[in-house]
């Protein structure tokens, strides 16, 4: 395997998800920030996790879900991201080889255990994630391998790892590669506290070294610290190749110079669980500029495969993509 | 908690699902044995997770099933088997007490990790099991303890156990307590290999030592060796106070003495998982028999359990079953 092109290598946490269904009241009363990411410590994990009713574990985050979603669209995945050589380790290798994704990172040996995002999924199926990072915070410069990322048409870079020193040279690094072989960069906003804490560096950044930006609406306003959509989109049009910013329930909207092109979210009987609807929205997107498609067509493919994926429980596909998107691809 | 009154105390192996779909080929190219559990050394148990599709992970086990329903159903529960001081044994801990249910057996500190069941789901929702028993099976006598068996009305066992040794002196130890406290003691069969591998000790045992037996149609034919259900029945009769007969989609029988109550099974929109159907089955009925409710009703929660666990993936209930259950019950 090692050697072959590759479509997306997505760099982000290697993390489990442990889901379980609680109400409004428990959120309100464990202080969780509804409807967000908010990282915690090993402390804090274990206090929350034995208030929490019986989970159900699934491999997870962003970048993880994204490069699944690509190889699930038929596409050549490969994820950049740290475990520890533990059970939930192994779990996180096996579920993402397992969709046919290239993962070769080394498991860490000491330090803290394989990070998890213990997720509490509300009555209206929204999800409050809640991110012990664990090992997943020790990735260095030097678990990224230029070759792979001279393979990669695409690099794709969760802005979560920000957060974390080395992580984010790891990121730094990533991005420079992929461009001194000719190839692109993508970039999610992840979580508008996230662009907050970071705003400065990531104008800087995404003016350098970003092709693609991923972001929903009120992260393109928190970056620009605007109260227009409108104008954050103009804005970000100025500082980066291609942006697309999702809506919700009301699609998204991709940008690129004066372009604007709306995409309609596609329909779902009934939306269970919205973890994971952003990083399948950049599966699609990017399964679809790889192809060479056009911006519609990788718009509809984003819809695609978030539909898919808040239709159940979980951030990953349950079924093959590719089997979903075959209707819509040129012949 | 220790100290309150239990209605029931199952004692099990204590594992943890790791569930995944796949088609009927896969299943015959894998040599594995449709619709049953086949137990597998740690060596198979990795070789064939290296070839399956992505898991989920839910802590599982024939009596931990049990024991959830009866909580759910609003009984008092507990819950006696053996996991490792590892990770899985944290989620399988975790989940089993976040239920309600009381769990004290200590985890093991050397010998095999917690103990896992790798079921493939197929596209007809049958699954087929195959379980690597790991600290499970060192359960022996000195994990029970009387005073806990003594508080419980019913102690129920899985038939499972009965494949090894030491377990299998757990299992006559805890039968002789309950009796000695003058409680009553339950037995679900759990396989026709599982009785086929034990028919004349279990014979032996369900006279002497069992009041309640659980099995399906043939189970009870692969313990009395006949083809006729009813002649098997009758014979079950003889050396058991109460039994209750699971037929799938037919339904259940329920039979005590001369007596037999049939009970419909209920119905379940889309068949989504069957793993867990008999051990939810078994948590209704001894919650009503501990209520003190009769046979019929016994068996029509009993169906109610059943049909809550098939229609979605997992073998423990995903909503409140005492809710489900309100309307069947006396004001």
């Amino acid at each position: 395997m090692p050697g072959h092109p590759l479509d997306v290598v997505a760099i982000g946490n290697a993390l489990v998800d442990v889901l379980t269904h609680e109400n409004d009241e428990f959120v309100a009363e464990h202080g969780l920030n509804r409807g967000t990411m908010t990282l915690i410590d090993m402390e804090r994990a274990e206090s929350l996790y034995a208030v929490m009713g019986p989970g159900l574990e699934m491999s997870g985050g962003s970048a993880g879900n994204t490069a699944t979603g690509v190889a699930s669209l038929g596409g050549a995945a490969g994820f950049v991201g740290k475990v520890f050589d533990d059970q939930l380790g192994a779990v996180f290798a096996h579920d993402i080889r397992a969709t046919g994704v290239e993962f070769t990172t080394k498991p860490a040996t000491s330090g803290p255990p394989t990070g998890r995002c213990l997720i509490i999924v509300t009555e209206d199926a929204h999800r409050t994630m809640n991110t012990f990072l664990g090992a997943s915070s020790r990735l260095t410069p030097d678990d990224i391998d230029e070759a792979q990322i001279a393979r990669a048409k695409v690099t794709f870079l969760e802005g979560y790892l920000w957060d974390l020193p080395e992580a984010k040279d790891a990121f730094r690094v990533a991005a420079r590669m992929a461009h001194r072989a000719g190839n692109r960069v993508a970039l999610t906003l992840s979580d508008p506290f996230c662009v907050d804490r970071h705003r400065r560096e990531w104008l800087e950044l995404i003016r350098d070294e970003i092709d693609i930006v991923f972001a929903n609406e009120s992260e393109v306003c928190s970056l620009y610290e605007v109260d227009d959509v409108d104008h954050g989109m103009a804005r970000l049009a100025g500082d980066c190749a291609i942006a697309a910013v999702t809506r919700s329930e009301k699609g998204s909207i991709i940008v690129a110079g004066e372009e604007r092109v709306p995409i309609a979210a596609d329909p779902v009987e009934e939306v269970v669980d919205t973890t994971g609807a952003g990083d399948l929205y950049a599966a699609g997107f990017l399964f679809g500029l790889t192809r060479g498609y056009d911006l519609e067509l990788c718009g509809r493919l984003a819809s695609l495969a978030a539909a898919e994926v808040i239709s159940h429980v979980g951030a990953r596909p349950l079924v093959t993509l590719s089997d979903l998107a075959a209707p819509l691809l040129p012949t």
